[in-house]
């Protein structure tokens, strides 16, 4: 087969320019020195490194997974090869503002480019993708010092980084950590206790890992306001900047994972020398409220990198049904005559059109949410206002949805090269495995719709939902008089019209003090709400394909594949999110009621 | 965490003896030996051997897949220790005939031994199976010799068999194969091709292998029509049943899969120095009639095995989930109380309700068909047609649906354990990647429904139809009196109209010639009858439980769990039903219709 592309640049265009206008925010003072021409080509730069250096180690990261070996990590080399190779194009350091040495681009663009090297390799990015998130918690949070000492580092692609909440009894429980921080009269502290789960934990690549690690003083408040924020470097580090001595961190083991096998995810323990520096960041028992600062950030790139891995599978399996032929029409079964390339069968051409509905769906969802962070901090006071409340409302929804549903895209990927996409001679088989850790991390999918249900559409009278009604609307208003969209603009309002009912009516019960039933039933009402936007995401790409087709024509093509799309999604995913209000609304309790000794 | 059981007997015992009667099958000549205590210690012998041969090495064989050396199949010897168990306990012969050296049990209770054993692994019981099937397709078209020379080795043991269909250029699509038998002088044939996925086809367990063939004459009509089957064995055989040189069958490479890697599967070349040997079985030309014949069973073989790992997914959550303290009730969260047990979570009780209703619904559905057979084989006339009119209905769905949506409970299963779930210290992982062959082998579950909808639910005036809607309208008759069941009988009811109504404009649009239209929505009327069949087997159950805890009260607790599981099914599963009933009706066609060139 020939080699497919980790890309439809078509698509991300459409996404990037004519639906979210990434140009447009030039205008904000921080990205004025940069343009749609700059945007385009670090895309181009992005996808040609993630050809080249991320996708070929791809499968042999999967086989030849992290060892210890003498109590350290060894990693394939090809890992750090790429590793450079992003660093020295910048990727290290594209989001960091240009005072601190960054690049000073758009969270949207960082995104985009992110999401290439996802789909090339779903391991290796986790190394940098966790280090840039450390610094960009340190760019907020940290003192000049910090920063100049452990945030510079990472910028400049020296140092890695890691984040360090889950222990082995509490993985979504924080509140329970029982990780401790002892005031030393250095006038720093001195860290006690263990972290699991720990991606890029530890490896020997780079000067130094910066953990950034949760931790509770002694004598602070019991549960979550307890909780504050420590650097725990790997190596300590002189006021010069260099290096000193290895920091009391050891390497206590290793998960052996499902898939993501390229990034070694350790059990480490700290202080068991007693010897363990840590620097707090912050004020004490905020570190909970600092981390979530950085939580949406995070939560978007979970799912944006579960779309790219359900994008992997897609495009692989898009080609493979091209190129595959297998069987006749059902109506058409001469034996004489060819086999038919498998795309022509209509029940793969389902499975081909739910996967991309699900992927390129929320894909534009992600990148939507991630032109908000950029909104969120660089619009005058009501668009960041709108910006936030609008995100912290669809966060949960990009991680959970995405997450759930682009695995299912991964499984219907394996499903399109039948026995082929059983075996590991096939890429198809591994996006899955790979994908299959994006529901459950970086708070799993469960948590992330109480956190929908029980805060986000609830908090601030409900004003997140509102804008997302608001700019539902506007997306209807827009294409209702385009006659080929306007069955879907109608339904879509009917859509958002349930939202707002179902949501209305969760409030009331849970005002009315049934606030466990009512979250008993938060999964259903993640679907609705998930659905609902990817719906709204379709039309939006429809409209913005069929006026784009308009003025190019030849890409008359892709605008009718994207209608077929949307029409294929409004007919049947979209009728589910009925049953699923109709559970939120009824206060479903089946679940709830089921008694435990009835298993 | 304790170790988990292989089966929660309460149920088993729930669906063969109160819902099936396994014991009124011994009315039958053919099980006039048997007895609910025969059948019962047979279960526990199969349980005892599954727990002590075959749960201890289902990780061990995962982590070391079979290996080719010197062109010869290596396996760890855990799985020849183990098949010598299961074949000194009678499991090989477990359903021949006696007049073969069979115990001669019911199909219902050799599937419900085979289902522990594949709980226990999914990989080792390929072996016995494979050739368990081809004993029994000789044992109904092959010649007197060729029962004695292929056949009975097997029942004793000493042989083992596979089936082989698929090329490399030809899984689904059978017509196209390319394999020839060219007519011999010594009265034989001589076999030239190769055969892909050939599971259990070389290994150095056993005597000899029976590999049965299918492959073309030369001169044959095109297509399935000109398709013949052979015995093509490892090693030639002797008149008097010795063993003779090796026949000209190569193991040419192996396939890797994603799981299920105990259970080799194997590139096959045959007549590579036009020297195979090979024995025409019946009539030419009557190859996959034949095969077909066994199908069915394979089928049920192959949606049980979905089952079991399902439920082996399932129960090991569930005692997790007793087990693993998480968190706090939202309305409850003061960090000074203890942490939950996180069954006590509204969310992980639902992914653990999904999981049970999914597999427990789908257990009884596939042994209630395994029961059919037996009903099919020895019931007085009309028991005969009937059974086996409902069966051709039933058998896509076992296949299918189960694969489906057992997969999908492995996947929660996963969720429930979060990070733990996605290592390969808890068998979790494995379970959901040796399941993942199931929607795609033995026929994929696109191909079970178009059989589904394009022949079986209409064939013989859609008499399978009939009847299940009859037996489901019987059980809601009988459910309608309980006021605890009764909305259940209602909703059942409604559910099985659609059913009717669906399928009676379904046919009407296909004899209006939308063959192709109706077709493409075929997955989306096998969901629809799969949902209504589980249904009915949550009625059933929760029905057949309360008449057991009226008569054995310490069953009520039981009982109040199999209802509290109907309640959840009807709640959340069976009014999805409503959309896919809607699709097939009004014969949607986004996704016939979405241009190729739009992708």
């Amino acid at each position: 087969m020939s080699h497919p592309t980790l890309v439809d640049r078509r698509h991300l265009d459409l996404i990037l320019h004519d639906m979210l206008d990434a140009e447009g925010l030039c205008r904000y003072p921080r990205f004025a020195e940069h343009s749609r021409e700059i945007f385009d080509a670090t895309i181009d730069l992005a996808e040609q490194i993630a050809e080249q250096k991320f996708a070929p180690h791809n499968r042999k990261s999967d086989l030849n997974e992290p060892q210890m070996v003498d109590g350290k990590v060894v990693l394939i080399p090809e890992i750090e090869e790429a590793l450079r190779a992003f660093s020295e194009a910048g990727f290290m350091s594209i989001y960091a503002a240009a005072e601190d040495g960054g690049m000073q681009m758009p969270f949207l663009i960082t995104s985009a480019c992110d999401a290439l090297f996802a789909t090339a390799n779903a391991s290796t990015p986790a190394y940098p993708l966790l280090a840039r998130a450390a610094a960009n918690l340190l760019a907020v949070y940290g003192s000049e010092e910090q920063k100049r000492l452990f945030m510079r580092p990472i910028i400049e692609g020296r140092y890695y980084g890691t984040m360090c909440l889950s222990e082995p009894h509490a993985g979504s429980s924080l509140a329970d950590i029982k990780t401790v921080a002892t005031p030393h009269e250095d006038g720093g502290y001195r860290i006690t206790g263990s972290k699991m789960w720990i991606s890029a934990g530890d490896h020997e690549m780079g000067e130094n890992i910066v953990h950034l690690v949760l931790a509770k003083i002694a004598g602070a408040p019991a549960g979550v306001k307890g909780i504050s924020l420590f650097i725990v470097p790997r190596f300590r580090v002189n006021e010069d900047g260099s290096r000193g001595a290895r920091n009391d961190v050891r390497l206590a083991g290793l998960n052996h994972k499902m898939g993501q096998r390229g990034s070694v995810n350790t059990f480490l323990k700290f202080g068991e020398q007693d010897d363990c520096h840590g620097y707090l960041v912050g004020e004490p028992h905020q570190g909970l409220a600092y981390m979530f600062h950085m939580m949406n950030e995070e939560r978007i790139g979970v799912g944006m990198g579960a779309v790219q891995q359900g994008m992997g599978g897609y495009l692989y399996s898009l080609q493979y049904a091209r190129e595959r032929r297998q069987g006749r029409h059902p109506d058409q079964r001469d034996p004489a005559s060819p086999m038919l390339p498998i795309i022509e069968h209509a029940d793969v051409r389902r499975m081909l059109l739910q996967q991309r509905a699900y992927v390129e769906g929320a894909q534009a969802l992600g990148l939507y949410a991630a032109s908000l962070v950029d909104h969120g901090h660089e619009g005058d006071e009501t668009t960041r206002r709108e910006s936030t409340q609008l995100l912290d409302l669809l966060t949960p929804i990009v991680k959970a949805w995405s997450s759930d549903w682009c695995l299912k895209a991964n499984e219907l990927a394996v499903q399109v090269l039948g026995g082929y996409g059983y075996t590991r001679e096939y890429p198809v088989e591994q996006y899955y495995r790979d994908n299959r850790i994006n529901p459950i991390h970086e708070g799993t999918n469960g948590i992330q719709a109480l956190d929908l249900l029980g805060r986000k559409a609830m908090q601030a009278q409900g004003a997140g939902l509102k804008l997302l009604l608001q700019r539902i609307e506007a997306c209807c208003a827009a294409a209702e008089n385009d006659a080929a969209l306007a069955p879907y603009a109608a339904a879509l309002r009917e859509a958002a019209a349930l939202c707002a009912r179902t949501t209305l009516e969760a409030g009331k019960r849970i005002a009315e003090g049934e606030v466990r039933a009512v979250l008993a039933n938060a999964n259903w009402y993640m679907q609705l709400l998930g659905h609902t936007c990817i719906a709204w995401m379709w039309l939006w790409q429809a409209s913005a394909a069929a006026r784009r087709a308009a003025a190019q024509p030849a890409l008359a093509e892709f605008a009718a594949g994207k209608l077929a799309t949307c029409r294929f999604f409004f007919a049947t995913e979209l009728p589910q999110i009925e049953h699923w209000a109709r559970l939120v609304s009824d206060v479903d309790r089946s679940a709830l009621e089921m008694p435990e000794s009835g298993f």
